[in-house]
This record gives structure tokens, C-alpha cells and sequence, in this order.
């Protein structure tokens, strides 16, 4: 199986993608916020790059029927009902909904995955089942790491490895890596032992503790806390069906 | 000390850069190719983004005093004297001349360096100059890395650790790092024992022995071979004066 992954999801083109495994990486937060908004009985997560969007989709499925979830600069945008804190995502508030969902990094990989075979919603919470889907599609592995505002995040990179290293070891699947899977194989291995502290550490890990998201970070580094397996269809994320 | 490094440019700001040392590395080639052009007896190198500029500042300049130089897409532009090889730019070419060059990813960092204190051309081939260049000048360091594209590589990736750990280890300099600058210096200590063939097996090494230029991947990983200390001053790349 040959594995690509990227740090950011700029240099990514829809031809890079086709026919291939997409796996989308926000463990900070939209993966998590994703997987427990699902798990807690919402209909779909339909991700939107913008605010108005949001509002737009709205308006197109009905008041009633959406829950309006995301952030900018890490906080709830204005007339939304929720952030992204996936502690907000319970069962008595979006169960039967559908969550049209718009953060600053993680829901913008989705636009760009039309032409991918399957579209996996990857975060630590979730990480044995995205491990076990990706081998049985056994097609090549495209990992996409949202990053944080262009920059390369430690957490995605490190969830990253980590299903690199799953595939391998676990699964004796023999992987050819691009340059930042390696990389990414390296990290993960480097910090396997120490993960909720390394990232708690990390540049978006202190930035979200300072905001106030400190247990947000303590849930999106439970692996497989979560064991859920998002996938995108038609432009909404739900849960496969078994 | 505190160090940032940048995987890729995009994500520094002017304001980050005020009063610090900035360090722009690309290793293949624009580094290694500018460290080369001065070595040779160039008076200058001055970087510019785009072929059209580079033609103006010739004109500009004089077309007897120029040498134009650089790539797209690892070739040399049309019209252009020399492509972005180091072994092209020899004293008999470029002795006394000013080098306009433009590449992909090499140049570009330099256009956004206007605030930072001292700015300077790092790469393998003179690695220890820029060492000890950044600690006589104890300020904050920013590296930024040329990238690919607008992807990480592990070439200007592995060249920010090994300045990282020379700073540490044979300056004892405590240093308080950003994620990708932790990032970088495991990924130097992992593979300090093979830079040459891990860079060579890179996607970037690679690519260019398909192109024919193997030598310059040689060349250009040879650490201190060529132990000039490459400045920008007033938009031109020159040699501190000593």
C-alpha cells in the first residue's frame, strides 16, 4: 500500500485523490467534535467552509432540523448555536439533527475530496476503526492533516503516525510512505508513550488550555474513546452503516 | 534563546520577524546555489519572485554586470544564462557580476524578510558559519524553510535541526523551541548519521537525479564545503564583511 500524507491540505490536488483512501485529520477538534456528534445520534456533520454557508444550509434544510457548530479563532461564531468544543455535541441537543458544522482548518479538507474512493473523518478517538477501514478498502492512503492556520500541527501529525504505524505493525501491511509519512512515522514512534502530554504540550494544545478547552484536549487525546467511523457522502458525513 | 522554525514559508508574518535573526533555508538548491555564486566572486546575488523581475533588474542594472539565473520547475527559464545548478555558477561566469536569481521556493522567503535584524542564506555546505553566526548575534531565531511547493521537505527540514542541534549541543545554548523546530531536530537526530542518503532518497533528491542533476543532491550535502556567510542587505544577498 503506498501512503501519502500531508502536514497542511495546500499542496493537495483532486487528481492526487482519486480512487484513493482520504483520510481527513483535526484531532484538535473537528475529528473529535465529528465522532461525538455522531455518536451522540446526530443525522449527519455537513461540513461548510464559511459562516454564511452555514446559515445558507440552513435555511435549505430547515431551522428546525440544523444545529449551527463551528469557530474562528477558536471560539463560537456569532448567532451559531455551538463552537466547536465536542463536549457541546450531546445527545439532548443534537440527536436527529443535522450539524452544519464550519471551523477554521478541519472542515475545509472536505471540499477538496470529490474525487477520493472513501472519505474517513480520522481523529485519536476513532483511531482502530479508521486503522481496520483503511486496510480493508485496500486502496493507496491519502492522509490529510488540517494543521493549524497553514502551519503543520503537531496532534494531526502525531494521529497521523500513529495509523501509520497501526497499518504497519498491527497489520503487517508493507507501506511505502512519502517524505512527511516518514516524518510523521518518526514523531508518533518518538512520543508513543507520552501522546496526551506531548500534544497537551503542543503549540494548539496550550492555546485551547488558555481558552478554556482544557478538557477538550484531555477527550480528543482518549484513544479509541470514540469508536465511531464518519464517512463522507454526498457533501455529509454520517456513520457507516454495518 | 527562543527558536521558531517553518516548515514552509506561508505562515510567518513581518511582525514575527521584527529584531530576529531569520535563517532562510533551501537546500536544493537556492542556498547551496547562492553560498556558490559568492564563493565565486560574485558581488552580489539578488533574489527576485518572478522571471519578469529578474529581467527588469538586469535592465536596470546593466546587461554587461548580470548574470541571470534560476528555475521552473528545476529547469533553467527561458532566456535565462544560467538555470539554478550550483556547478554552473564558476568564477569565470560569475566573478564580479550580479547574480539575479528566481526559483520555485528558494527566493520567495527573502521578499518577506523586511523587518527581521539580520537575514541569512543557511544550507548544508555552510552550516557551521550560520551557527556561529546566530549565536554571535543572540537574538531570536526564526528558520523558514523553502519547502516544496508549498510541502514540507526533508532536506530544508533536516538542515533547521542540524543547525538547531549545533546550537544546542556544541554551544550549549538552552533554547526554548516551537513544535516544528522540535519537530526538525528529532528528525536530524534520527537520520544525522545518513543526511546524504536520506536526503538523496528523498522525494526532492529523487526527483532531481531524474532530472539529471544528481551532483548538485552531492554537492549540496556536503556540509561546510563552502564556509561563506551569506547576507541579505538592501534587498542584495552579499558576504559579511569580516
Amino acid at each position: 500500500m503506498r501512503a501519502e500524507l500531508f502536514l497542511i491540505p495546500g499542496p493537495v490536488s483532486e487528481e492526487r485523490l482519486a480512487d484513493k483512501t482520504l483520510v481527513a485529520i483535526d484531532v484538535l477538534r473537528a475529528s473529535t467534535t465529528i465522532c461525538q456528534a455522531l455518536q451522540a445520534g446526530a443525522r449527519a456533520v455537513i461540513p461548510v467552509e464559511q459562516p454564511g454557508e452555514a446559515a445558507e444550509m440552513r435555511a435549505k434544510i430547515g431551522v428546525e432540523d440544523t444545529i449551527l457548530g463551528g469557530e474562528r479563532k477558536g471560539l463560537k461564531i456569532e448567532n451559531f448555536d455551538l463552537g466547536n468544543s465536542p463536549l457541546e455535541y450531546t445527545e439532548a441537543i443534537v440527536k436527529d439533527k443535522f450539524v452544519v458544522l464550519t471551523t477554521t482548518n478541519g472542515t475545509r479538507i472536505y471540499s477538496k475530496a470529490a474525487s477520493s474512493n472513501l472519505k474517513i473523518t480520522g481523529g485519536l478517538v476513532n483511531i482502530s476503526r479508521v486503522t481496520q477501514k483503511v486496510k480493508e478498502a485496500a486502496k493507496d492512503l491519502i492522509i490529510i492533516c488540517a494543521g493549524e492556520e497553514g502551519d503543520f500541527s503537531i496532534e494531526d501529525t502525531l494521529c497521523g503516525g500513529m495509523l501509520l504505524h497501526k497499518l504497519i505493525i498491527e497489520n503487517n501491511i508493507e507501506m511505502e510512505l512519502n517524505d512527511a509519512a516518514s516524518l510523521a512515522l518518526l514523531l508518533y514512534r518518538a512520543n508513543s508513550r507520552s501522546l496526551k502530554q506531548t500534544i497537551a504540550r503542543g503549540e494548539h494544545g496550550r492555546l485551547l488550555a488558555d481558552l478554556g478547552f482544557g478538557r477538550d484536549v484531555e477527550l480528543a487525546t482518549e484513544t479509541d474513546s470514540i469508536p465511531v467511523l464518519p464517512i463522507l457522502k454526498d457533501r455529509r458525513i454520517i456513520l457507516e452503516e454495518i
